[in-house]
């Protein structure tokens, strides 16, 4: 139940910022937290002594981020084993005036589950609620506590016949309360929607530890103000997400993928519409891959199959999900793929024959961000514009970094359908990593981040903004957006309490 | 531009509690406002006097609500040209300290838009604001001021060859701030989800009179607090809708419905479980009507055409929409029917041959409440509770109402796939419908606003609270939840000036 470290081998291609572990100066950790501290003391008798964790080796995994980017340092890590408790653990923080930082699966990119260095501060792991409270077919709803493992939902909801689509690399370690803590986004948005729009209700410990019930399974209620969107994506900064319901679908009657290769990001988006067209809600996967991120697979990856004959400037992954029969998903490929080539749009296309080749095409794509890592430090986005801007966003970026940074290799490959892109920078081939990180990191973020907000775009698609994020935010929103969130902030956690530093800074 | 009043001939299905015209007392109205007072003044120096109606006649259709409940005073109805201008506006009523009204079409049936009997109020009109901003059909998304007309959307929408699905009664005079200010539901959420899930982004005027442009079409954004989903659904108490960024969908090759005799609600249910196994996100409509419902029809509408042989207990109304064929969409109900029929589940099945047979379909279904108009009357409820437990919620509440007020007659109908039903009493066959409300309307409704909560459903699935409803919820609600919105009302509008006693009371 605590957080893995080592074992998480998922698709790595949603970090963003660079890799800098080794580029930051690791801060020394004390030995243990005093346990005659009286608000660790409180702690102990409402959850036990095995539950409150002082010493350095047990809070070890809870203090840094996933990217080991931030490495904190905390008073205690709490680990509630209910819903009470949990709202417990936020009365006795209050009276002491203790910050908390709720964490799940500690899987954030943006350092958004990590205390800061003060060592003030309290780790509130959702680690032990991990029930399955109850799954109902007939409603296409499940109901879990915060600390289930996504891949464990996903099971629930297989046995029951069902489909619970939310996926994404570290599924089989990030909880649907981070999901949730941070709207989380993935490879079924297309068809599916982000985890916000999965939701149905949740189940909240609120800043002054009042517990909101707002477990509704209900498709339409108009009684008040959505509370509950409110808690989604705030990353612990207004409350805690104890439990929610969630949305399921049927299992569809088969999964059939495609590769299709096409000229451009332009061409790519003429297939999309395409696709979109003759596929409606059927289409429910839509990746980009460059071919200079295939070209990366193909030298530290080669045993991997690459299915053309011939390279290709761009290649999109295909994905369908039907619920007639595997029959009609392949007929329905092959009708659209007859009319791409006709229209010039498709160069070449490989629809995959068995579930295994469909496999291996999404194996191709998840292999990139791995063959990014084996290539060496670079510099990540995780970017958003609109789908019809896209290839204007790449081409005009790209001439931009070109000029800035010489020789700097593109890795852009992402989730296209949702105007979602990991719009990557690799050093010159050849080059020193380090030196043109150092040289510029800095200066390409925020040539990435102005031509991402000139196209009307997101600098965090699926994200968040953690502490990662925040300077960039507060620069790239308007005023007006940015007092907004401060004035829901202080109503919501008038003693800053929850998750100080995350999201939007200087409350604390 | 006006609110039309006698023009609307639109499904009145989804109005509830009772059509009490005739027991209110019609209030005295002014003749008219005082041009010198000087708020009125302002707004003439700001809007121009065209734009800022004072006589009793003038302000006529913007005091009283559709179902004619309420009947208003104001001490102006303020017609803004423009987002800066309806800033302007409430700038200058927070300088006078005057309590805003805002409204689209009037056609709200909770009494939300209606200013108080006070004549202290102002009516904020969005009806100018008129413009599609932009339409991007390569991203799927329009961009529309609050005051268009939902037809207006849908037209936009189609003539660039998409559609926007978002579809209910009053959607030829209704607007689509509207829409978003109460989070419309309408037939077609079943595929496309509530208002709320067809909006990507908002621009809005805070109650402080500044503007938040959010118009972002983004699929995937994760920098802050989600704003946009606050001022939805809030119905103008935390600001003001001015303009909002809406999803399109690829049009679909065709529409195909067909009708489906069962023998009760609970093999309704059945039926949608089979069919959304068989057609997955390709069925778009699945609405219930019991037998007295379409007896009520063959009573008042005998021109109409019952397409079964005999009568039968329940009849579901099932829609398709196909991006590939109407032979497919065809070829897909003939599958699903014929295992309907081997499960026993189906009595008799009829799928329309033609564009116009699935019209008269959709006839029969939205002649349901007209006819029951007809017969007198009756007290409504527009209720959601979990699709699995609408079988137990009607046996349940049904025999509960027979005993209470015995002879009374149910008219259960409605959007049975999203778990939203209509579930209307009429009076006992030949009573007086009069007395018989008088007698039993307030019993009958706690009656069933509690039988809704042990069920975990909603007193108000697609209406809102407006005036109407805010009692009952206040009585069905948490005091934590209703906690919770008082903290978020008071910080967003620390003086009350938006829409006073609406959604929540006590607050001005």
């Amino acid at each position: 139940m605590n957080p893995p470290t080592d074992s998480r081998t998922g698709h790595p291609d949603s970090s963003d910022g660079s890799n800098l572990s080794d580029l930051s100066d690791r801060a020394a950790v004390p030995s243990r937290s005093n346990p005659a501290d009286p608000f660790v003391a409180e702690c102990i008798a409402a959850l036990g002594a095995s539950n409150v964790l002082i010493t350095a080796t047990d809070m070890a995994s809870y203090l840094t981020d996933w990217r080991k980017r931030y490495i904190g340092q905390a008073r205690a890590v709490l680990r509630p084993g209910s819903t009470e408790e949990v709202a417990e653990a936020v009365r006795i923080a209050a009276r002491h005036d203790v910050a908390l930082v709720p964490q799940g699966g500690n899987t954030g990119l943006s350092g958004g589950a990590t205390p800061d260095e003060s060592g003030t501060q309290a780790v509130l792991s959702l680690g032990r609620l991990r029930a399955v409270r109850s799954i109902d077919p007939a409603n296409n709803t499940i109901t879990v506590e915060a600390g289930c493992i996504l891949a464990e939902v996903q099971d629930a909801a297989r046995a029951a016949g069902r489909l619970f689509p939310l996926s994404l690399a570290a599924e089989g370690s990030c909880t649907i309360g981070g999901n949730l803590a941070t709207n989380a986004g993935g490879t079924a948005v297309l068809c599916y929607g982000t985890t916000r729009e999965l939701c149905l209700g949740l189940e909240v410990v609120t800043p002054a530890g009042e517990i909101w019930n707002g477990l509704r399974g209900l498709r339409k209620d108009n009684t008040g103000y959505d509370l509950r969107d409110l808690f989604i994506g705030a990353e612990g900064t207004l409350g805690v997400i104890t439990a929610a319901v969630m949305k399921l679908y049927p299992q569809p009657a088969a999964q059939v993928t495609a590769l299709a290769a096409v000229s451009s990001p332009h061409a790519a988006l003429k297939l999309l519409e395409l696709a979109q067209g003759a596929a409606g809600p059927l289409l429910t996967g839509f990746e980009l891959m460059s071919d200079f991120c295939l070209e990366l697979v193909r030298r530290h990856f080669p045993q991997m199959r690459y299915p053309f004959a011939q390279r290709y400037p761009q290649v999109v992954l295909l994905e369908l999900s039907d619920n007639e029969s595997e029959a009609h998903a392949r007929g329905l490929f092959e009708g659209m793929m007859e009319t791409a080539f006709d229209d010039g749009l498709v160069l070449d296309a490989v629809v995959a024959e068995s579930l295994t080749a469909s496999r291996a095409f999404w194996d191709l794509r998840e292999h990139i961000p791995l063959a990014q890592a084996e290539e060496g430090l670079n510099i990540k986005h995780d970017i958003a514009v609109p789908i019809s801007r896209i290839g204007h966003f790449i081409d005009y970026t790209d001439a931009l970094i070109a000029a800035a940074a010489p020789g700097a290799r593109m890795v852009v490959f992402g989730h296209l359908g949702d105007g979602n892109l990991h719009y990557n920078v690799q050093t010159p081939e050849g080059g020193d990593a380090r030196a043109f990180l150092n040289r510029y990191q800095e200066q390409l973020n925020r040539l990435v981040y102005d031509s991402v907000v000139a196209h009307h775009g997101s600098i965090s698609a699926e994200h968040g903004l953690g502490r990662l994020k925040i300077e960039d935010n507060a620069r790239t929103k308007s005023a007006v957006e940015l007092g907004l969130m401060r004035t829901l902030k202080q109503a919501l956690d008038p003693h800053g309490r929850m998750n100080p530093g995350k999201v939007i800074g200087g409350v604390r």
